[in-house]
């Protein structure tokens, strides 16, 4: 038995290469603003997991007894643990601007995209009621989109829970009505407006309360703290936002603004989601304090980064193999991988002067390593060193200083 | 109940901006000389895992059924997952250069320095037999603690199992006695000569043995293996490497060379452990390949990073806080941010114009952020900031490209 568990991963090489890039970019940006990384513990107290995120969910947990007869259980998310680490650390200075890249576990059923091990971003202000703390969670989407993934179509759409309950006020909708019609409403990105319009009936909606509810959802406009909040992400340099009315997300537990990133190509579907959450973490048994945030799908954002080959020339894996042409011409080679390692390109060297040089060229090729450097007897007596291009198999003969020029 | 569990820690903003540094510097150096990332899922079956490491070991694992009903377990280390890893990919191309940097789980009695979840950083070359393979890995052991974490005093203690061996042999030691009488010289590092030699008579070895002994282990010198991979070593530039013919390690599965680093200062005991292991994969399920590598004690090193304020100067957490006068002042400080921001600087600004600025300098005070930016209505009149040295207390009003330029 030699296997991974079903909807557990291994990330190979190639994978990690971009996934690696990707966090180390994601951080950048989110240092820049002033945020904060935590780390949590994989396991906590059955007694901080359960009862917060509802029955079905706690089906999905792993839980079990610890060598020591505690009952534990591996985190489900990133939120429950971050309203215990600040009920546990009271002196936390507030607004806390914390960010958190780490695994969760969930027994789900897997399939395409879903897993049963899934790394989660996220991104939180909390103690802060101000609409310059939402503004800059959309500032850092724009960037990170923009900046750091290179995505060059993207939209974020916004819209606020208040903006929504005002439409359905409007649409003279029954306050116990509104969140089954808001659900319906949100559909309207994948389901025609008739389709919606049926299942609307079908909750029990008549034709004319029907037409009220779209006519409201097309006329509303953002309310007050959400114009602030867009004023301030357009004054951050926020690209490509949009005020979506028909945006709805998980209702539950979002209090003010709510928005999602899609991009055009490919269909991944929604690439970050958030918005502001001012009773959750008191709810989830921490301080009652607001905040806002978003996560950022790190798998779907890598997926699109590798399907539109977006990273393709950059230098983040190996760069150049150099081979051993015979055990007297080995020194000749270190010191040659020497000098590109110092500077600054990611060289492999092989380690075996035994081998024969076209295996040595058959493994750059399966490593994918972009080129191969060659020192025999002829190259050796000159100074000269041999570069092949492994995608274009054009060869040329420089010496090292050509050579650090060419691959850096 | 808002606890972690015992042996389980939180890692807070500022630990974690050292570690996740430290980390960052590690996987470049590592990127640097060929090597790959891999990491694998935090559950196995038990069956990838059990009859690997004794009983003892299997005592200390989180093993538990999922809600599956499987028999899964959490990782124990990172070996075994990675000789299951290549066991699963046939195809991987060898040799295979491999670190993985993840948590693991011992249930173990938590004390000072040990914990129930804690970090292995690994690097290993697989199926290479080559000295060159081993040289690597001391190469990178030794650009590690000189560049990435800054050590300037610290010695790589090298010996080999076979060098061992053959001082066992001068010694007329007998071949089943050679393990128990290597482990009492093991500790010449931390006992007087004295106190091995009454631990060596206690394991019924005569006076006689015990001269022998100590003169074979003092007159010993590298193999003809051994000095190959110091050869290559010293011209990869190593530095600090000693031959210690005492070192011995856990002799349990090294073949080869065997090599570990300590400091001289804080006392934290070795900061890597590592060898040649050309048995172990096949032993653990793997494929029979030779491996080298080590594992560098990330806990150990930010601990010295920290206790030797070593990256005291370093700009790796948020470097100002931009105040907000009062609301009409806002936009002006928000521009600053945004402008900083652009720099490079890692900016925070305090989201709620409505605290005065006395907490607001209390909160970068606490938050430990060296540089605070005011933006009053005097200095906004005349484009001017004023800029104040948190730790100095010194204030100075400048422009702009002032700013930025002091605090580049």
């Amino acid at each position: 038995m030699n296997q991974t568990l079903k909807g557990f991963r291994d990330f190979n090489p190639e994978i990690m290469s971009i996934r690696s890039e990707a966090i180390s970019r994601v951080r950048k940006i989110f240092k820049k603003y002033g945020f904060e990384e935590l780390q949590t513990p994989a396991l906590e107290y059955q007694e901080v997991l359960l009862g917060k995120y509802g029955e079905e969910a706690e089906k999905l947990m792993y839980l079990f007894d610890d060598p020591g007869g505690r009952a534990v259980g591996m985190k489900y998310d990133l939120t429950v643990p971050l309203a215990r680490y600040i009920a546990q650390n009271q002196n936390t200075p507030m607004p806390f601007k914390r960010f958190q890249i780490q695994p969760v576990w969930r027994a789900d059923k897997p399939q395409k995209g879903r897993y049963r091990e899934f790394y989660q971003c996220d991104i939180d202000t909390v103690g802060s009621a101000s609409p310059l703390s939402d503004a800059e969670i959309l500032a850092i989407i724009s960037e990170v989109l923009d900046s750091a993934f290179g995505f060059s179509k993207f939209t974020i759409k916004i819209n606020s829970r208040p903006v929504l309950f005002a439409a359905m006020k409007n649409a003279n909708i029954k306050k116990g009505q509104y969140n089954t019609v808001i659900q319906s409403i949100d559909k309207l990105d994948k389901k025609s407006k008739d389709e919606v319009s049926e299942e609307l009936l079908q909750k029990g909606l008549v034709k004319k309360q029907v037409t009220a509810v779209f006519k409201a959802i097309e006329k509303a406009q953002p309310d007050a703290y959400l114009k602030q909040v867009i004023k301030y992400a357009k004054n951050m340099g926020v690209k490509n936002l949009e005020f979506t009315p028909t945006l709805a997300r998980g209702l539950d537990y979002y209090t003010g603004p709510i928005f999602e990133t899609v991009v055009d190509k490919p269909r991944v579907g929604s690439v970050t989601g958030g918005g502001r959450y001012d009773k959750l973490l008191g709810e989830l048994g921490g301080p009652d304090l607001p905040a806002v945030g978003t996560t950022i799908g790190l798998d779907r954002a890598v997926d699109v980064i590798t399907e539109l080959k977006l990273w393709e020339n950059l230098q983040i894996g190996t760069r150049v193999l150099v081979t051993i042409f015979n055990q007297e011409l080995f020194d000749k080679s270190l010191r040659v991988a020497n000098t590109l390692r110092t500077a600054g390109i990611n060289t492999a060297i092989y380690p075996n002067p035994e081998t024969d040089l076209k295996k040595q060229l058959k493994y750059a090729d399966k490593k994918k390593i972009p080129f191969v450097v060659v020192i025999g007897p002829n190259e050796a007596k000159s100074d000269q060193i041999q570069l092949k291009d492994m995608s274009t198999g054009n060869q040329e003969t420089l010496d090292i200083q050509g050579i650090v020029a060419k691959l850096s």
